[in-house]
Parts: C-alpha cells; sequence; structure tokens
C-alpha cells in the first residue's frame, strides 16, 4: 500500500491569483516517480487559523505533507509556528543556520543581515534540516504521530533546488529502496498514438512504469523502476528504454533532455557547426528560445526576422521574381530565405519559416495553418510543408519553431526530412 | 462581512501535475473585484470518495463553492453525481441542453453524438444553467443550505469564457450592485515605491479599492469600485483614477491594456509608423513579443538577430572599429545597430538591445545585467543603459525587451527617453 501524501501551499497572493501555483505541480510530478500518491492540493492564507485548520484535517488523512511558503522573515511568515504548535513540537534555535544566513546576506546580497532574519535560525527541534543555496529561508523534515511534515519555502527558485536534492532523497528512504526515471522525448508522434503502441506493442508488468505527458506535438515518456538500489533499477529500466526506443524510432530525440533546441544545440557542438535563422511568421521564436539558453553563442550566430516581403528581398536577398510568383508562403521562398540566411550571416546551415500564423488568411487565401520550414546545408536544400489546421495563433507559431529544431536534429543525425 | 468562497478542481492530471491549476487562478483573479474573499483552493482526485470528503468541508467553512472539471461524459467524469448528493439534489433531463450537445457535435465537430454524452443534460434541479459555446459540458448554480455552489467544466478554453459570462454576472446578483475595475498599467517603477507614493499621498477609503500586482519591472495598479449601477462605479473610480495617474506621471502607459508591446502597436498605428529591430542579448524576444499579436505586420516590418559580431558588421552595417574599439556591449554599438536595422528595413524606427545576459560576464569584462537600448528615428538617435544586476538570464532579457518597448512608447508620447 502507496503512501499518500497532500501539498499544502501556504500565501494570500496565490489566492488572490497574482501568481499560480506551480509549486504544487512540481512537488507532484517529483512524488510520482516515487511510487507517492498525491491525492490532495490545498492552498490556504497567510493566517495562522486556516493553516491550522488545514493541518488537522491533512494530518488524518496524508502518511506525508508538505508545506510550502510561509517561511520568510516577516510578521505574515508563520508556516513554522503554526506547524510546531500543531504537532506539538518545540522551536529550537540553530546557530549553524544564523550562521549560514548571515553569509548569505553578506557574501551574496552585500548587505548586513536584519535582525528578524534570525528567526528564521529557528526550527523544530529534531527536524533534518534542507539548506537553501538560494535563499536565506532553510526547508525542514521531520516525523510526528506517524505523519513526516516537509516545509518548504514558497518561492519557487528556491524550492525547486530543495526539491531536488533534499526532499526527493529524504522520501527516498520511506520508500523501499530507490525508483530512478528516465524521460523519453519525442517530436511528431500524438500523445494518443504513443499510448496505442505502447499498449499494443509492449508487454511490460508493474514494474517499471511508463507515464506520457502532451506538449503541443511533443509526447514525454517517462519510465520509472523501484529497486533496492540505483544500479538495481537501472537493470530493470534498460530493456524496456531500448523497446520503446525501438518502438519510437526517429520520433524519439532524446533522453533525459527538456527540448528540440537543446538536442539542435548538443549535436550542433558536437560537430563544431554554426546555424542561423530567416523568420518570418515565427517572428523571432526560433532565435529567441535558442538565445534563452546559455552558451548558445557557440553555435547561433542570429538571423533576421523578415516579416515584411520587402525585408525578405533586401535583407535576405530572396528574389523579387520568387515572392511575385509564388507569394511569400510557398517553398520556393522558404528555401530562398534559408539560403539567404546562410550567406549572409556565414552560418553552416539556417533554417527558414515562412506561414501563416492566422488569425486571417494571407493576401493570396493560404490557409491559417500552412507553414513552410526551409532549411539550407552544405548538402543542399531541404523543405517541409507543415499543416496543421485552424489552431491558435501562439501554437501554430510554437508548432512551426519545433518543426524548425526539428529538421535541424534530422539533418545533423542522417535521418530523413 | 463579505462573502467567502472555496474553488475545488477535480482531477488526477492536476495531482499527478500534468498541468497546473490555472483555473484557480483565473477565478480567484474574477472573484476579487466582487469582494468575494477566496480564502480555499483545493485539489482532488477524480474519485467521488474524495470529492464528497472535500465538499462536506467546504461547505462548512464557504459561502460560495466552485468546482472545476469533472463534468465530462465519461465514467470517471463524477463531480455532478457527488454534488447533487452532497446537497440532496435530484439530477434532471434537460432536453433544451440535449439539443444543444447534439447540434455541438453535428456542427462543430462534424460527427454524431456519442450515447453516453446524454448523460451531460442531466444538471441538478431547479439549477441555473450557464452555456458552454466551446465545448459540451454546460455549467451550472444553485443554492442549498445556505452556499451557492458553481460547477464548471475543466478545460480552460471553456472555463474562462463561462466565468466572464455566467460566473461573475452571477455571483454579482449576490453581492450588493455590481463591481467596475479599471487597471492602471506602468513600467520602470517598483511595487514598493508605487505602495509608498499611494499610501502617502493619497486618501481614499474602502470604496474604490487599490490594488497592486507586480511583475519584472511593471506594477498592475487595479481599481475596482461598487456601486448600484455601472454609471455609479464609473463616478467614484474617475477621480481616484486621475489621481493615481497624476501621482504615478509617464510611468503609466496605459489603463486597460495587457502590455508595454500592445501600447506600442497601438501608438504605432495611430501615427502610421513602422518599426524594426536589431537584437542582440534579447536574441529575438522583441520582434518575438510583438509578432505574438494578430495585426503586427502593420507596424512591424521585421529586424536582424545579430548574435555574433560579425551579423552587427555583415547585416546591420555596424563599423568594424566601433566594435573594435567599444566592444559589442556599447552605446555606439546600440546606436549603430539601431541605425542599420532602420536603414535595411526601411522602417520609420528601430529599436536595438546589446548586453550581458550571462550567466558569465562578456569577454570584454562588462558586467551580467549591463544592457544598452538604441533607438534610431527620424529626430536622431537615442540610448538608454540599464543596470539590472546579476540576475537570471531570462530575466534580463526579458527586463531589457521591455526597456525596448518603453523607449519606442516614450519617442511616440513625446516622453523624455
Amino acid at each position: 500500500m502507496s503512501l499518500t501524501a497532500e501539498i499544502i501551499a501556504v500565501g494570500d497572493e496565490l489566492l488572490r491569483g497574482s501568481i499560480v501555483n506551480t509549486n504544487a505541480q512540481a512537488i507532484s510530478l517529483a512524488l510520482a516517480p516515487l511510487g507517492i500518491d498525491v491525492r490532495w492540493h490545498t492552498v490556504v492564507g497567510d493566517h495562522p487559523t486556516p493553516l491550522r485548520d488545514a493541518l488537522e484535517i491533512a494530518k488524518n488523512r496524508a502518511d506525508i505533507l508538505i508545506t510550502t511558503g510561509g517561511l520568510g522573515p516577516t510578521y505574515d511568515d508563520l508556516t513554522k509556528q503554526t506547524i510546531a504548535a500543531a504537532f506539538d513540537r518545540k522551536l529550537v534555535f540553530y546557530p549553524d543556520i544564523l550562521e549560514h544566513i548571515r553569509s548569505f546576506f553578506e557574501n551574496s546580497l552585500h548587505i548586513a543581515m536584519p535582525e528578524n532574519n534570525r528567526q528564521q535560525a529557528e526550527l523544530p527541534e529534531g527536524c533534518t534540516v534542507f539548506d537553501n543555496p538560494v535563499g536565506t529561508a532553510p526547508g525542514c523534515a521531520f516525523a510526528a504521530n506517524g505523519v513526516h511534515v516537509l516545509m518548504l519555502p514558497g518561492p519557487p527558485v528556491e524550492m525547486q533546488p530543495m526539491l531536488e536534492h533534499w526532499v526527493v532523497p529524504y522520501l527516498e528512504t520511506l520508500m523501499d529502496g530507490v525508483s530512478v526515471s528516465h524521460d523519453l522525448m519525442t517530436f511528431g508522434i500524438g500523445e494518443s498514438s504513443v499510448d496505442q503502441l505502447l499498449h499494443e506493442k509492449l508487454t511490460y508488468g508493474e514494474n517499471p512504469v511508463i507515464a506520457t505527458y502532451a506538449k503541443p506535438a511533443e509526447v514525454r515518456i517517462r519510465i520509472t523502476a523501484n529497486a533496492a538500489t540505483t544500479d538495481g533499477a537501472e537493470v530493470l529500466l534498460s530493456p524496456v528504454l531500448e523497446q520503446v526506443c525501438a518502438l519510437l524510432g526517429d520520433y524519439v530525440y532524446g533522453i533525459d533532455i527538456p527540448s528540440l533546441e537543446v538536442r539542435c544545440m548538443q549535436l550542433l557542438k558536437e560537430k563544431g557547426l554554426t546555424f542561423a535563422t530567416a523568420e518570418s511568421c515565427t517572428g523571432g521564436q526560433i532565435a529567441q528560445r535558442i538565445t534563452a539558453l546559455p552558451g548558445s553563442s557557440a553555435v547561433f550566430r542570429g538571423g533576421v526576422v523578415s516579416y515584411w516581403s520587402s525585408v525578405k528581398y533586401a535583407v535576405l536577398g530572396v528574389p523579387q521574381e520568387l515572392l511575385d510568383q509564388y507569394g511569400a508562403v510557398s517553398e520556393q521562398v522558404a528555401r530562398a530565405m534559408a539560403e539567404g540566411a546562410k550567406r549572409i550571416t556565414g552560418a553552416d546551415l539556417a533554417v527558414s519559416a515562412t506561414g501563416v500564423a492566422g488569425p486571417d488568411k494571407d493576401e493570396r487565401g493560404v490557409d491559417v495553418g500552412i507553414v513552410y520550414i526551409g532549411l539550407a546545408t552544405p548538402h543542399g536544400v531541404f523543405c517541409r510543408k507543415m499543416d496543421v489546421g485552424m489552431q491558435r495563433r501562439d501554437r501554430i507559431q510554437g508548432l512551426a519553431a519545433n518543426h524548425a529544431f526539428d529538421l535541424i536534429r534530422r539533418y545533423l543525425t542522417d535521418l530523413t526530412i
């Protein structure tokens, strides 16, 4: 019988709608592979009464109780005091933590520690302390009355590293053995097709488990095994991972990486190549997504957002005859845009996107959702035509950018484009 | 004494972490101006027992109970049945709703209605029906035992229009009169400075109320008045709106608009002008954000992402001497980039961004967080230097893009740049 968990977020800003509860999502995602059954998410305000009431309810229904928020130094940060009272734990002063907080102020923020941060060094007696390298509030965990209570800071930038480095290992000690996951990333196949393939062609038991998560045109397949040791889990994972990879073939673009653009950056670095962009309907999104990655200047030289045809002609050198004869949204222009970007930037490869993102058809009557993706390479120019139908503008732009990265990925791994 | 509300989301996909509970945020944002005090967000799985337990808790603590999800046609969509049982309401069949569902299938999806959608036409006896123009599941509301219960569908694309067109008007009838809000959008002043200014210089009572919401470098100030009629609320709002605008001066970039780029698009359209971009550290984000807006081709011609210095030289025509003498991150190069983009695209204005987004200093030792924003205009070239300090890469890129739009906005409204 698996352990159940409740995640309680403390914060008026959540109840006001100023922010969305991404912490609950991140914690749920981290707990699922451990085999912990998250049954409740709860949000209460920065006030001791509702939190105390929520704790009373939670401790009678969940085995693990994880709170986020309310660990700051101000008067309305009352999570620690309220939890300590609810579980009859004394708060005690930890001199080491005070030193950490003081040095965080002095070394990272270059100011002296305000006196009211002192109370952040008080934690429930006998707890396990979770270090916070990016902020002042440490987290902690303790067990009382058969319930495991974990307190985490509210800002996601502090919560996330603590979740990975402290919470998951702590919870693993409660489970039998360890759990290990691998994420298989696919592009170009829908979630229902993936599900059908896996169910029809794969026979597997309860360990490892396979779960699919869909983003537009992408499916992430998470395979998780539980075993006494990490090595034991990998032994269980390896054949299933191989089978799933074989089933999905070149839809799989990587394992344990976050996105297509990261895969492209890896491949370009390995091969010592650079690329450039020529964007029309994607409006700069391809360039923006690659430059969001630190270190992208090693592989990305730059590009042109040729939104107007005059810019396609004047900056990218797309022949006016092509624009007149075939229109801006055409295979011919996609190819010429890619060639132009390659030429003017001197990059090894250049990718282009021209299409109709909507809401209206283009002036020649080309339908919303039609996009041509071009790729200029030392081995010639390639082109893919997408027809994703009448969708929202942001979806069409995002899908087109994904296809552009997919074209680069397929070219660099010698796959059919 | 204001009414309290609890929002209960039903869905395993939330507890698994596959999606984040944006519905709770949207509902909280919609309820705040009505003066309804949202005190709890709860998430439970697709199973009658946890939902029944959550309803028992909620009906004893909240005046208004809003559920999302679980209204679909499949066996695990049990919200309606569970709520009806918890409040002793019979489910009755609504022939009109069945007709709506049937015609939705036939006219929008071009398929015959599956038989199991028939049960979506059953709703609690005597309820107010909320039409669903974009899906099959209607929402509804009823009052029982002093509690108002509202059921909404889970998909945000269905929930959001129902929230605006049905839920807000329904809840307004529970309140005394109507409430009207205006959003005052500011850029370049911090939330604490806004708060301080408003508290020190403004005297106002409990109606209208003022709330501030912070995004990086932006503060949205929402002013909400309650009155018997909309006109009455506007009369209360008008002087406060004027006072706040006067206090904040040209930090205010607009009223009731979503973003700086929307303001720029309005101004450019009014004046019949076009612009172009020359982006280095923002990597295409300025172009991407303007082209995310439908109709942006009227004002945006295109731009260059000159990530490498060679692209600044070869495509934008930035003189090599400037690059050698001052480095790519310099006022001189920002100015030359903007001039180059204006020249090669033929746009009336061009904006540029060159800086260090990190995580490392540039090769000349310029610190992370230093960005130069240039603006080429028919009246000469302007430049703003930003120093936002050592922040996360995505924050620096986003702030730089905001500053670029702010420069355009200030130029077009004859403000000091």
